[in-house]
């Protein structure tokens, strides 16, 4: 493999895919050290102005790569991300640090003891966690805004949104700063900041990734996984935190199911249908045209209605309210000073929501999911938008689509929510198009499988790829 | 075994003990059909006047008797209730009746294609349906009032409660129409009306037996058992009802642990208390001296802290009040004016009870769960009261306890709701004290033991039983 930057190029060595980095370390071509180097001395430049970390663990990361370096010195095997700088949204367990969550008020909790479970995965495969990243407060947001912190800003664009809730995460990967940043993603938020950002993103199945020593929003909707500048890195940081751990009880026990040897297998016999009714209505042109250009790649002209939509999105809506209202319950009647404002208004309005709604919801939740089912075993895959629109600015309240103003916050997840509401496994993949305003700014397509066939949807992403469709592109 | 009864004394044959009308068919002197015509008999001189039965399935019970004289005379093995007539609660499926569990909007839907599994397995034993039992409305009740099919009458004083929800299988087994009748007990609808009726009844662990074909009310805390005037009728027919099934996903897949034949062993070396705290307050004289009564026959002084039960009771009216709500909403919203209005009201106000208060309800009940499993590990046995009083009168809306006014209907369930919420085993003994007005009418004393400890509860009951403490009188 030809290492593509030489070893003394900083900035090459920060914005390399995960992939050449372990390459490079495995064959000596540069030290894990050199790259957490370049990677630390690229955030110290450019998250003054991005704002993606909240904690940059500089010494953590120094200390492992020179592990790292010394296990190569002494001929010890290294692991597939041996020396790949990656970063965490805050509500992931970093020893040492409190598991901020995006609050103020977890600030004052102690110290987490040990690292969430993906964590310490990534580094048992040799990758460095270098940070801990901004997000929107304890998850409950689209637009990658915090008060507390400030907002995490789109190196596209310094003057619009990343997304959220895992802003921090989009940005980090989006300016280069480490090829790969896990997020969380409850009703969007890995997708709605991929799609923001420009970047790739996976949200597996409910139930793959353990959640163990990470800060819950709704138990039943939550879901870990990786963002990246690739599908390849994706894959290689999925593979790596895959398998069973006692730490999460709403873990499903599944088999080890590796992906990154498949990604050159293409996606011929696959059935891709492009998702119609609710998920081509509400939409700016860009978000139509992004699925469009997504679809003529492969040759992809059904579209399949996905009755109930709206509804599912309703449902979702309601569980995440009522569910994120009761965990905070207790913080709200203690200190509801110390919530930013529009979270705590969204958490008292939950506190308020009938448990007859829930259990209708959760009725409903079932039957969509049947319903569901049926499709995708017609079809492997369907294509939708995986936001309505492109980063909107920051502090931007409202937008309008198909002629109605919205508010942007909760809107943003319009075409997420009826997905993981379900748990189906989605890789978000970067499209640039030139309809819309702003065509210089990025938007995603949300590549859609059945459960537990992540497979099918990082392939497809790396056919769009290889084919020029689909790019994440380092913004300086 | 001498069979107490001549067979042409229609009395004696429809009030005696299950166990002594199986001997008596197994050994021919009665045949199964006398029996069946001895109960219809009964059953159409005085329920009349009780009005425990809404159905009387005559033929079908004719013609289950039929066959069971005819494998006798053709020399087949007769089952352990062979000929044994009983009753059930009318929220259990009986084929080619609608279920109307107490409702009358319930009477409009299609007749069960299929008995309920229990009535299955009774029948599989030798049992004689012969008949469907009344039922406060819906389950949601402990007075055993129905204002659609008239209250079931407390055979001890015909002026008085039953007791309910499962007020017509208290009246049907206190008045001597059945010897065994099945009911459900959510909250107590079980233990209050065998309390206010007189004998003996069986809610076992949740999940013990199954629910399959029966109206359920709240699934976490609905559990099935059976009511009668003996230790020994109670476990015989639980022993015939235990066993998998897969029409009742709630159910815990145990082995078989019949308990019938342990029922002699007494009960040495087991370790009982007397609850405490709340169990000891709020209660009317007789409610403790029954307690004492038992206590002091078993040889029992000390007394152990139930903490937090206050709590639990409010926790499991908190589910109770917004699962049902949940469970009736489209039918509120259907048909309002066909509900009772006093059940219409509870669950009106369970439709606005929010999510939030039903988890932290959840929280507390595991908490709770896991201390009264500890107070169980040090205890074999906890005592404390049935209900706060005897019967009160049919019509009565309040009572006094502790000197304050409160109301009847939620409040017999002060001492069943906690020990149901978290799903333990308890057997409900009949007790007659002379302590407070109204002597001559029964109340009953919970023998609690810990999950799947049916076979402790049980026992303990039929000690209390051989010595004369608890006694199932037959009303006449």
């Amino acid at each position: 493999m030809t290492v593509p930057f030489p070893p003394d190029d900083a900035m090459a060595l920060a914005t390399a895919p995960a992939s050449e980095i372990a390459a490079a370390v495995a064959a000596g071509t540069v030290s894990a050290r050199d790259v957490v180097e370049a990677t630390l001395a690229r955030i110290t430049a450019l998250d003054p102005v991005v704002n993606a970390f909240t904690d940059v663990t500089a010494e953590r990361a120094r200390a492992t790569a020179d592990r790292i370096d010394a296990a190569r010195a002494e001929g010890a095997p290294l692991g597939p991300l041996a020396g790949v700088p990656f970063a965490v949204k805050n509500l992931f367990d970093v020893a040492g640090l409190p598991t901020r969550a995006g609050s103020k008020i977890n600030r004052d909790l102690p110290p987490a003891a040990r690292d969430a479970t993906l964590i310490e995965k990534l580094e048992a495969a040799g990758a460095v966690l270098v940070g801990a990243l901004n997000m929107g407060e304890y998850a409950y947001d689209f637009t990658g805004e915090n008060v507390h912190d400030g907002s995490s800003r789109n190196p596209h664009d310094l003057s619009r949104m990343t997304g959220g809730s895992s802003g921090g995460s989009g940005a980090a990967v989006a300016a280069g700063l480490v090829p790969i940043a896990l997020g969380s993603d409850t009703n969007g938020s890995i997708r709605v900041p991929s799609s923001l950002c420009g970047i790739f993103g996976l949200k597996p199945t409910y139930g793959r990734l353990s959640r163990g020593g990470s800060f819950p929003f709704v138990t039943a909707l939550d879901h870990l996984g990786p963002m990246a500048r690739s599908a390849a890195d994706l894959a290689l940081s999925y593979d790596a935190m895959q398998g069973e751990d006692q730490r999460d009880p709403g873990q499903t026990h599944r088999p080890y199911e590796p992906v990154s040897e498949q990604m050159g297998s293409g996606i011929e016999g696959l059935d891709i249908a492009i998702a119609g009714g609710w998920f081509r209505s509400r939409t700016m042109p860009e978000a139509l045209a992004a699925v469009d250009k997504v679809a003529k790649a492969l040759g992809v002209t059904q579209v399949v209605d996905v009755p109930d939509a709206a509804r599912a999105r309703a449902a979702a809506y309601i569980i995440t309210a009522a569910e994120g209202a009761s965990l905070h319950a207790r913080r709200l009647a203690a200190r509801p000073e110390d919530f930013d404002p529009a979270v705590r208004d969204r958490l008292l309005a939950g506190l308020a929501i009938p448990a007859a709604w829930v259990d209708a919801a959760q009725r409903f939740r079932r039957h969509f999911r049947g319903e569901m089912l049926k499709l995708l075993a017609r079809h492997d895959v369907l294509l939708a938008p995986a936001t309505p629109c492109r980063a909107p600015r920051l502090g931007q309240k409202t937008f309008v689509l198909d002629g109605e103003e919205l508010a942007v916050r909760p809107n943003l997840g319009l075409f997420t929510q009826p997905i993981s509401f379900i748990g189906l496994p989605v890789v978000a993949v970067p499209v640039h198009v030139e309809v819309g305003d702003q065509p210089e700014l990025p938007i995603a397509v949300q590549v859609i499988a059945a459960p537990w066939r992540e497979d099918v949807a990082l392939r497809v992403a790396a056919v769009l790829e290889r084919e020029g469709i689909a790019a994440a592109v380092v913004a300086n």
